[in-house]
């Protein structure tokens, strides 16, 4: 093996350098904060985790997705996690078990098995927030509105919403009572919005049928007016499906006024990447990506899984990714030059400016060295026997 | 499987929950600040690499506490990382080529297939300083007190600090000529620091041999006195050890200068967990307990494994032990508790209030929360028909 060969990193792998690791850990804390000074306290959930803890209610996606571990004090199979919103929700059931609501944040290192999407490789910083214990409409679009206010505060202000219901998808597969084998089927063309193989599959069925609306509804989607359109082709459908479409429509229209940058739009299929899921989901956008910035939803069906049943929903972000898309401004300040020097005055200098500055102190080595190329803007200087700070 | 068999964690391995989390969040990013106001320049090393880099130049131990995985896109082993030093030696010699003195620093989770000891459990929150290109006394001078800075900030100031250094017993084993296996016996008796054993094994040998050496040397251990016995036992020793004393008394002369709260001693035959260290060494303990809370050490030899020799020195130190044993203040601010309602003068209000405040609104299932057990002190009412604040 030559030296090249052994520092290749695995794909989707990667050295993050100055000074964009800077800028992540930056966005980092202001996207805790951000969520922190919305009520959410802050868990640290572990990096491996039993298999059986780490799978419970989360579908067969996320098993694939997950590195497998031998535990050599017991032999037993663990997992890297691939994502931490289901080890917030066993936190909250199991560890907490707290009465009433929890709000719940968490920022940390996911892996997963082979890319998810373009921008996040295989090591996604993941971050988010959750929300037990209510099964409100103010809940859902609690956990939307700091997803929008994280994403404004990373420079991200304008991105685009689409909002979806699972339970209108649920309701009708249920009333249209198709084979498991054609539900599969058209799962897949649905995730897919393949209205032309949806035609094919569908275009039997009546259209005030099941499988007539699925049909329709594939082919809709945009703002206030696709809903519109959405309730027209569902004119007749199950309650639930009314309670999804009211619901969308109040808590679009209260994002509308609260975040009048960010453009809504409604998907009524809208399914992919949601393994959970069970209620209201959402996904925002950046100009210009096809892969979502940030996402979440409702997920009650997870609770009954742990042992205790509790409403959640949450969002989940890739603060990698969130850096590469978003412009945040970059207050970079300067720093100071030291000479190399066991001064006694000279250390207590530094030991001040310390406290809120930075200052790189110069080694034997540094005999040729140019401070401005280590960042420096300013220096250390002797004037009448005094440390003085002057610019370079 | 029973509910509670599924949830519990590996041995080891733990939730970390609120305020807890809040804490380790908080002395992260402070030990982060410090390290950057001291040059060191923030890099995030990646979770996983492949085995060969991961474990080049690091010794044994390193690849019995890495968790190994399977590569699926490849078929190559990878491993998580156990240590973070050996990946910014990396960084440092392949990603980065810098010329001249490189500073980083890090700080994330890093993964053990058995505990290290007791503190830490086998998932530690490792952080640390690394400096590149130097060589120089002054270079082990500066990492050790940005350590004992760092402690400082940790709410660690009355640490004591072992100093040690490679290169006696280096020199004493290469002057002695042992049998490759009577080296081994040596090094596993010093390592124990078992004076009975050594006596036994080197009983014979002269007092001014290089087993004599080794053998009374172990018994030695003290603050400056303990240096002036050393002296004594090493008197007409290689110039390779008379260096690294003097060395040692400098370093340490310096450090009772800026560190006066510091208790400094010296360990002539500390070998114990420095397995790819090379020069001085070093580690700090808090009071009562036998585990380092941070250490660390020059390791020049690592450079040449990674096809471009650099003299390295630095430290880590792991944030959750950390926490566990400072005795930081924590300015643990209030919240403002808000009435559930969707008027848009009160959703203003919040999102000011939030700018620099916690703010947790109440959810349609708060009829009986009490805002006091919210962490709140504070609440949200409107008077004659302005929302304001008002103590609880």
């Amino acid at each position: 093996m030559t030296v090249s060969d052994r520092w290749l990193l695995p794909d989707g792998v990667e050295d993050i350098l100055p000074p964009l690791a800077g800028r992540i850990e930056s966005l980092r804390r202001d996207v805790m904060d951000t969520c922190q000074r919305w009520g959410y306290q802050l868990v640290i959930p572990p990096l491996i985790e039993y298999l059986e803890s780490l799978f419970t209610g989360t579908g067969h996606d996320l098993e694939l997705q997950t590195f497998k571990l031998t535990d050599q004090l017991t032999g037993r199979m663990m997992g890297v996690r691939a994502d931490m919103t289901p080890q917030a929700a066993r936190i909250d059931a199991h560890t907490l078990r707290e009465d009433g609501i929890t709000r719940l944040c968490y920022a940390g290192h996911v892996l997963n098995t082979r890319p998810r999407h373009m921008l996040t490789g295989r090591a996604p910083i993941q971050a988010g927030c959750e929300l037990f214990g209510s099964g409100s409409e103010a809940a859902d679009l609690e956990v939307i509105s700091l997803m929008l206010a994280t994403l404004r505060v990373a420079g991200l202000p304008r991105v685009h919403l689409d909002l979806a219901h699972v339970a209108i998808y649920q309701a009708l597969i249920a009333e249209g009572a198709f084979s498991s084998e054609m539900e599969a089927t058209i799962f897949d063309a649905m995730q897919r919005k393949s209205v032309p193989e949806l035609n094919e599959l569908l275009g039997d069925c009546a259209a005030d049928s099941a499988g007539g609306r699925l049909r329709r509804l594939a082919a809709i989607c945009g703002g206030m007016d696709a809903l519109a359109q959405a309730r027209d082709v569902l004119a007749g459908a199950s309650d639930d499906v009314v309670v999804a479409l009211d619901q969308l429509e109040r808590v679009a229209t209260l994002l509308n006024r609260d975040f009048p940058e960010v453009g809504v739009g409604f998907d009524f299929c809208e399914l992919r990447g949601y393994n959970y899921h069970t209620g209201l989901v959402f996904a925002a956008y950046a100009p210009g990506h096809g892969d979502a910035v940030a996402k979440g939803g409702r997920y009650d069906a997870i609770g009954s899984d742990f042992g205790r049943a509790r409403p959640a929903t949450g969002f989940s972000l890739d603060v990698r990714a969130l850096v590469a898309l978003g412009e945040r401004v970059q207050h970079r300040s300067g720093a100071v030059w030291a000479p190399a020097s066991e001064d006694t005055a000279l250390a207590g200098v530094i030991a001040g400016l310390r406290m809120t500055e930075t200052v790189v102190q110069a080694l034997p080595e540094d005999t040729d060295t140019d401070p401005r190329g280590r960042g420096c803007d300013r220096v250390l200087v002797q004037r009448d026997g005094q440390w003085v700070v002057e610019p370079l």
